[in-house]
């Protein structure tokens, strides 16, 4: 297996310190680790965490829901919004597996009990800061409205209340991570004592990779459900919420020119291979940074070499007088993704650092 | 067909009007029209340019010109620095099509003569000010060199020089993109001068949207390779190389919840739908651009109703009070996208204001 075109590779050795890492911190606490998917894609990524008794998996839509199904996932979260429009897909795949929905409003609990044709395991999203979706914690008007509706609803069990704190992504320290988690632990409880009578085994879901990092004790949830934890990235590294030597996905890209007259070498790796997530390290928009492919393996280098630019094919990468003369035109370099989740997407394909080739969903 | 997920829809009467401007353009000017086919990615948008007269087109990969060599189309140019690495693949598809391959150092021409098992037409990158790559035009030297070996070399024959002004999309107003273009033009024609022995027949390909659109003089140029004009988007738009009303291609939707405190729909389409590539309206950084979906069809609304925020499947449309009254859980919306060429590429098939789905290339 040669390398020829932009390709991602997966270093299955680190996977599996993540994994396990993040297996260890569910066990010590007592609650389910129910990792998301959406990060790997992977039936054989995947495959790795059953050896680490993980059951029960997240995924971000029906058609991933579906690509795991087959591969013999039985007990399958879809952490969205549920979208009624699918519902006969959600129907074939209700028949086969435990399936868990996320309901935010009495409006779509009452069309989903009305459509769907077998009972599934239903979650309240709750909006604990984040604000990208979820019924605000504050607004107990509109929780009391669909919690009442899960008390008539048969098809609709309610399970507990699920969140994301997706604003970790965005914090720059550890202190401010560990402080929204705890907020939004605390309110999430507050929450759950609400509504005892009539749901006294309600479960607090959280998930976000920035918090269940860095932190030890998640000893107030019942589940947790990170995602981007198996590969980390760029970004996590940046943000101090894991080492570079965590990270566990790279694109190899083949070099095809080279200019020395600006110490910049053009690799064939655009916004299409990484997709155009960028972030600012030292004052440079960059959209990955620099590593050296040997064979399948890569090497962290100590000097920031970033991928300052992407068109469709096409990626820049900032070299110095010194490296440029030691990078030539056939060469296969590495690139630290800015953010894995993204880049993994765009590939059908991975090879691990053993040279074994796996497809994925896409 | 009923629309369930994010659904790339292409209105062909736009497609249609927007070929026939430029192919009108090309004609006038004398000048053979290469578009490049890379936005669109589909046999069947590729057959509504044969009925214009086009036979030669522009791809961006080696994989997308096998491609579109499937569906018979054979005068094919790569531009893309030649990639040594896929030297086997393009063996093949030299066999059966007429290839153009992409050269900017003597390096890889020698290489390529000596792997290369068909005879493949040449042109040497030069950049005219983009600084993406292709030898700047004011290196004489390493043109003089490369010129050199295309004057020993058998398999590779020089056909001319070609250039990618891709700084035009950079380029807020009219003028500006004019004098890149007429800037390029003039330095390209000083260059072919120069080489006019031992090459008398040298062409000169130039490429990009912006200044296609807004010019109508191409006479200097003996090529034109635009590709985003089929589709345009709102990048250009707002650049103002098109009208809204130009634009062909917009996502469609699902609306999967709402958040009227904030006037904030969440669609099912995130980053993986649109990419991330984004522009500032005004002061707004945002990812798409809010439109109605009738059907398979959309009408442009006045009002500017961004798509503000993407994560990997959300997206969140800012409305306001008026609006968010209008639009409900289950409805689809339709979304001008920031770069069509990058959210077409997202996208295995497509629908056409009639209601036909067609599959792409992905």
């Amino acid at each position: 297996m040669l390398i020829q075109q932009p390709t991602l590779v997966i270093n299955k050795k680190i996977c599996k310190a993540n994994i396990r890492r993040m297996a260890q911190k569910a066990f010590q606490n007592r609650v389910t680790f129910r990792p998301h998917f959406k990060t790997h894609q992977s039936h054989e990524v995947g495959n790795w965490f059953r050896k680490f008794g993980v059951k029960k998996i997240t995924v971000s839509s029906v058609q991933m829901a579906d690509y795991f199904a087959e591969d013999g996932w039985n007990d399958i979260t879809i952490a969205f919004p549920l979208n009624i429009l699918e519902i006969n897909r959600i129907n074939s795949l209700a028949k086969k597996v435990k399936l868990n929905l996320l309901f935010e409003s009495l409006e779509v609990l009452e069309i989903a009990e009305k459509k769907l044709k077998h009972n599934v395991g239903a979650f309240i999203k709750i909006d604990t800061g984040y604000h990208r979706t979820g019924i605000p914690i504050e607004n107990i008007e509109k929780i009391d409205q669909l919690v009442e509706g899960f008390v008539k609803a048969k098809k609709c069990q309610l399970e507990g209340f699920l969140t994301h704190s997706g604003n970790t992504y965005k914090s720059s320290s550890k202190e401010k991570i560990k402080n929204i988690y705890q907020n939004a632990i605390n309110k999430l409880h507050a929450l759950r004592k609400k509504y005892k009578e009539p749901f006294p085994k309600l479960i607090i879901s959280v998930g976000d990779t920035p918090s269940h990092s860095i932190m030890d004790d998640f000893s107030h949830a019942d589940e947790i459900r990170p995602g981007n934890f198996i590969f980390y990235d760029l970004m996590q590294s940046e943000f101090g919420v894991c080492k570079e030597s965590n990270i566990a996905s790279v694109l190899a890209c083949p070099v095809v020119a080279k200019h020395e007259d600006r110490n910049q070498i053009v690799i064939y790796g655009g916004g299409i291979h990484f997709s155009k997530e960028q972030i600012q390290i030292n004052n440079i928009n960059c959209f990955g940074k620099l590593a050296l492919l040997n064979e399948y393996d890569w090497e962290l280098l100590n000097e920031f070499y970033p991928l300052v630019s992407t068109s469709q094919e096409h990626g820049i990468i900032q070299l110095d007088e010194l490296l440029i003369k030691n990078i030539n035109i056939g060469d296969i370099v590495a690139v630290i993704p800015v953010h894995s989740c993204l880049t993994v997407h765009q590939h059908e394909q991975f090879i691990t650092e053993t040279g074994k080739l796996f497809f994925k969903f896409k």
